[in-house]
């Protein structure tokens, strides 16, 4: 079974973009606001909506998607906080329509109420309702609601210990993910998100939030943002910091996902980074779309990659294709459990 | 002969540091502000303070180190522009006489007297002075002046054209070099430097800054920050975006630094980039002081990293050590030229 851990609504019908419009025009001019949450989207209209995700898991060779709302799409920086909670729960709720349409492609991974300046404490009711109502097996976490400002404090402060309480109480790994950006600078894609995943982690070494929450789990998606690839100056920045070895300082409660769009990325991925903490993921019809003029395949079709990693032994890339994923999700593996999928042997 | 292109002077007398706190103190209290600008550090301190440094290049076989400010320190979010001003002064003519007192170890960069808000035009006195009376032959240029804020425009906005238009007349690229950071969520070393990297490149994707500027170089430390590792996402991205192939679009003016402190990084860096974008550089007694018990190597002896690149030709790791650093550097090959060493045949 291969198991895709990172997939976003990108293909969502027209009728949530307008929504969205009305939602927000409302802030200006109140007689604006939608009248009713319900978009009108038909059961039809929804499963053709994701037939894209479909025909590529079926194309590529891939089985199951953890699939949440648009990532750029959050946008916790924009509105009020009450825009925030409504356009999650939204959010969410479509996300969870198409998981029971489709459950054999789709498995929910949630949306957070987040808002800048806010406790994280506020999004726990929308965090249970869609683990124990909605049956979600995951979260996205924004380490910046402020959309690319960095104007919350960093994921080690105790500002957010009430939201892990309940995600570690819950076995709800977060993937750490920002959303879009408002800052010029960034280019949502190409640099928020890659900084995002390096910042996350770069502030893990210099906490100790796993020995207040041993059992808390994040991915960091991107394979990682930077992380890999400046390997030894984050082993030497730990080293030099007097923090323990990063083996059992984060990467017992650290993921990185496979959503590195080249073979010699993903070839350094596995050099460097132990096969437990790697996660198959693709992010298909994400970040970028194209096709690669240089091998004519896309470039987010990274099952191909892992495929020619020639020095990867088959129970290592098992692993990697659904065991970690697995681990890492206690809810999918007993979802997975239930449905009559064993899952591999130890 | 081999040319480290990025080292800051991080083993600064203590008298430079009593300076800058008074110097901040008199913000508060104009009491406190140092009667002058003389440090009154004689050369004989001012030569032992960099024999760490001259050390490792005997130790480590390097020439030449290209010698500029300690990044973290020009901190030009900090105080006001005539503060920005006065220090920036100082931190160069200190690196000025150092490259005096010892031209076969050291040759100069300067740091710019930056301030959020202000322009870069500001600049153009201090980079006249460091390059026509000091000899610099480069720059470090601060996308962000905030320290971490990101608030001024991105480095393709025309805010930033009368600084362009000064360092291609005069022929030297800058660095594009974060200083530290004042927000929480960025350690400076482990996730501003690499993120500002990150950054830098994604905006120059964005825009078309090297149609208006054809013969500006811009140098990216830090190995291109997270760019190699993400090469597939940054091609796909210029592709979707339509924009030219990167060889065209910006790899005839960007340049990455070998500043990696593993070997698989570099071996990726010198699989990915072009070998005529990659200059040598090991940024030594900087983010990283450790020894890497894995290798019982410094982590910043990157020529070591380079030395076990086993695919790469005599030809091509003479460019990493010292043919890119000529051509990128103009002045410096002036310079070397006019000392009796003729450089590389073409």
């Amino acid at each position: 079974m291969i198991i895709d851990i990172h997939g976003h609504y990108t293909t969502e019908p027209q009728a949530l973009h307008l929504f969205r419009d009305r939602q927000l025009a409302g802030l200006a001019d109140a007689s604006r606001k939608p009248a009713s949450t319900d978009l009108g989207i038909s059961d039809e209209v929804l499963a053709k909506s994701v037939e894209p995700q479909r025909k590529f898991q079926r194309e590529r060779g891939s089985d199951l998607t953890i699939f949440s709302p648009r990532a750029g799409g959050m946008a916790h920086h924009v509105g009020t906080e009450a825009i925030s909670i409504e356009w999650t729960r939204i959010s969410n709720d479509l996300i969870h329509r198409i998981c029971t349409l489709l459950p054999e492609s789709f498995v929910g991974a949630g949306q957070l109420p987040q808002f800048p300046g806010v406790s994280p404490r506020n999004c726990i009711p929308e965090l249970e309702r869609i683990v124990k109502e909605l049956g979600f097996v995951g979260v996205n976490l924004n380490p910046d609601p402020s959309g690319g400002y960095w104007t919350d404090p960093p994921l080690i402060d105790r500002h957010w210990y009430p939201l892990y309480e309940r995600l570690a109480e819950l076995e709800v790994p977060a993937m750490i993910h920002v959303s879009s950006s408002c800052n010029p600078n960034f280019h949502h894609t190409g640099a928020h998100y890659i900084n995002g995943d390096t910042t996350a982690f770069m502030q893990l070494i210099q906490g100790n939030l796993f020995k207040d929450f041993p059992t808390l789990k994040f991915v960091i998606p991107h394979g990682g943002g930077a992380v890999p690839y400046h390997w030894g100056r984050y082993r030497g920045l730990a080293q030099d910091m007097k923090r323990p070895p990063l083996a059992e300082h984060v990467m017992k409660n650290v993921f990185f996902d496979t959503c590195v769009y080249h073979l010699p990325g993903i070839e350094l991925l596995a050099k460097v980074i132990p096969v437990d903490n790697i996660l198959f993921a693709s992010e298909m019809i994400g970040a970028v779309k194209g096709v690669d003029p240089e091998t004519g395949h896309y470039y987010d079709d990274t099952r191909r990659y892992i495929d020619q990693l020639s020095g990867l032994g088959e129970k290592d890339r098992a692993k990697i294709f659904e065991g970690n994923a697995r681990r890492v999700y206690p809810r999918l593996d007993a979802l997975l459990k239930k449905r009559g999928h064993p899952g591999m042997k130890a």
